[in-house]
């Protein structure tokens, strides 16, 4: 029997209405002759509620305890939705993580798959039931502990699942219908993808576009489960949606595929850094460990007066996210006065914004970079700061450019057309 | 180290206040050198709001899956009651059914239990942890589904606690702060008992004083656990409550100690049935068939006129609780149209009320019933029906008179006065 792998957030289970239309979705695609695996969220608001009752009972909680009590959400959906679908005729059965049992490891609140072992269902499913809904979210520690997987959880456990049961294909319904050419919000001209790779998924959704975490892509890739995007509340079919997938099957690709843009970027100068091997371990080091997520990095050489500098010297300038600037700034002063940098100045720019194109087809393709700077240059955007990656273009601008330069990125490359 | 089982209900549990007012009576108990076994209750109004999902989501609800969602109440309550624990610095943790684990039977919503095994939290308590919190109201089927136990369920995971662990006492906190000789909102004369023997509370139980649910009292006597209720809402100590207990350690027992009283009770009389040798069981054996509780029965013998009937003849008597007259009717009705019993006339009087008189000390002790009778002459109450075992009587009388004949009760055998 083919599977499915069907997922539902906490907005698509909010209430027992919005079950139930999701439970119709189900209902289809048993009829259609898969069995299905559906996994669930809790409520959307519950879990923050759990959270809250937690963080207030106990600030620096026990994280056993937190997985213990924030896991429940889930389990009050999967149960509910099983009945909804046996009030519909058809046959359900709900799966709490220890039930299946969904092995992880022992990191409480961020824990990991070991394994899932297909027998429980299996043998559900060879007894005639037709779908099995998992709580997602959460699984089992080695100790027989409740654990949770952190952010995103119930993304990556639908892909866990469909990467063990070979599904034909993961469901992800969302409140959005698909992942889009760019930000629907800056320009209307942004178009729905029918199909992304699964690498373009991933650059766009670490830039921020929210619709699936970063680890449920990259799991995804690594076991080649294809993803689907949808909207939990509009009728689908079999073609809604953004499907995302290996890029063997994408038969034509254009050379960028997607302009991410975000805004919730600063950019750090270190001035007059001492030009010696090892300093950008010095600097970065002390970064890493106050947990600071460094992402551009541009070291310009320059050569200074001998007589005030015994050497050459440099200027070291990176990006962090916006809210992480005050611990990026303690963790380089605490260095210097430690000794283990030198540098005459920190400057930040907290008003810039990154924006990038991305596309699979960059790898085969020459001038990406020049045109992209040439359409910035034409709306006299200066560039502050390039990186590149494989298969993506990044630039720091000022921030107030940042919608037209999405916008001139998304006309220059050609991506409102299909 | 003894051990003591400590269980809170839902209104104790209510908030993270109130969850931290009953971890600090536990805390006390563990300075004072008890290793503690903590059953608690869902928050209140969480299982209704669960229980309500279910019900509104599928009528005829699938009891797996009613079990699986409604036990999450429970599950919250643990977590966040080991948290509070933690943070006054006791060594705490959760436990779900299925972790430690609370072997039932597969009768799912009204699950008995099979047995706990204690390797996994005396484990625990070898590490040094000193207080198990366990959700109660929950088990393991040998499936793997859990269930749920019914109405009480809680109290009865404590008192199993407390037997399968050799609990030195099994403390119930609830809302009211012990049992009293009879309802104080009838008689401002009602008493606390200091110790009350399990058959008493049992009767007592039964009879509606609902301080505890019967089962949870049967199960603690089968064990001689030593139960105790009291408040969660004073200040208490080791004399605090009312001890229910083996008569054996009640020195010196009143011949009475307690008047309970019920006006949820109906009187049916099945007018001139044939009196031939099976009938009791024709009209008991649809009733009971159609789920009748039927608590008194009085038969009246009585010899009518030869012309009218072939043999002797009967009245037959028996009260239900109220709710369940139409029932009671429609079984006797359609046992009528069968012919399996013959009856002239079917009376209902729901103005009736039940009065008791319990007490252990009324096996060895003669005259009771006639004390009682008279007590109840002195004021002009007619009894309409009596029953008696070996340590109760009870009679039915009117309904207005029942709150009179409770007081004349409680005057008569002196309860007053401890």
């Amino acid at each position: 029997m083919p599977l499915l792998v069907m997922k539902f957030g906490g907005t698509s289970v909010a209430d027992l209405d919005r079950i139930k239309n999701a439970a119709k979705k189900v209902q289809r695609e048993v009829d259609r002759g898969y069995d299905v695996i559906v996994i669930v969220s809790a409520m959307s608001g519950k879990t923050n509620e759990l959270v809250g009752w937690v963080e207030k009972t106990s600030p620096l909680f026990d994280a056993r305890e937190y997985d213990a009590v924030v896991s429940s959400g889930e389990n009050v959906t999967a149960g509910l939705m099983a009945l909804t679908l046996q009030e519909m005729g058809v046959p359900a059965r709900s799966w709490q993580g220890w039930q299946v049992p969904i092995n992880t490891t022992a990191a409480h609140s961020a824990a990991r798959f070991v394994d899932i072992p297909r027998d429980n269902l299996d043998q559900k499913f060879s007894e005639g039931f037709k779908v099995a809904v998992v709580a997602g979210f959460q699984g089992l520690a080695p100790d027989g502990r409740i654990t949770t997987l952190g952010r995103g959880g119930s993304d990556t456990t639908a892909v866990a699942f469909a990467a063990a049961f070979g599904a034909e294909r993961c469901d992800i319904y969302t409140d959005v219908d698909g992942v889009y050419t760019t930000d629907p919000r800056i320009t209307s001209k942004a178009r729905k993808l029918q199909k992304i790779a699964f690498e373009e998924m991933l650059e766009l959704a670490s830039l921020g576009a929210k619709v699936l975490q970063t680890r449920s892509v990259e799991l995804a890739m690594r076991y080649k489960v294809r993803l689907r995007v949808l909207s939990s509340f509009e009728d689908t079919d079999e073609n809604s949606g953004t499907l995302i997938c290996d890029e063997d099957e994408i038969m034509e690709s254009k050379v960028v595929n997607g302009v991410a843009s975000s805004r919730e970027e600063a950019k750090i100068t270190l001035v007059t850094v001492e030009d010696r091997p090892g300093i950008s371990a010095g600097i970065f080091a002390p970064l890493a460990e106050a947990g600071v997520n460094v992402d551009m990095i541009v070291q310009n050489i320059s050569e200074k007066n001998f007589e005030h500098h015994q050497g050459s010297v440099t200027d070291m300038t990176f990006s962090v996210p916006i809210n992480q600037v005050e611990r990026a700034k303690r963790a380089m002063e605490e260095a210097r006065a430690a000794g283990t940098i030198a540098y005459d100045e920190l400057i930040v720019d907290t008003e810039v914004a990154k924006v990038s194109v991305v596309g699979i087809g960059m790898r085969s393709a020459a001038g990406v970079a020049a045109r992209m700077f040439k359409a910035l240059a034409d709306e006299n955007i200066n560039i502050k700061v390039i990186a590149t990656s494989e298969i993506k273009i990044s630039v720091l601008i000022d921030r107030k450019y940042m919608e037209l330069a999405v916008q001139a990125l998304h006309d220059a490359f050609g991506l409102e057309a299909a």
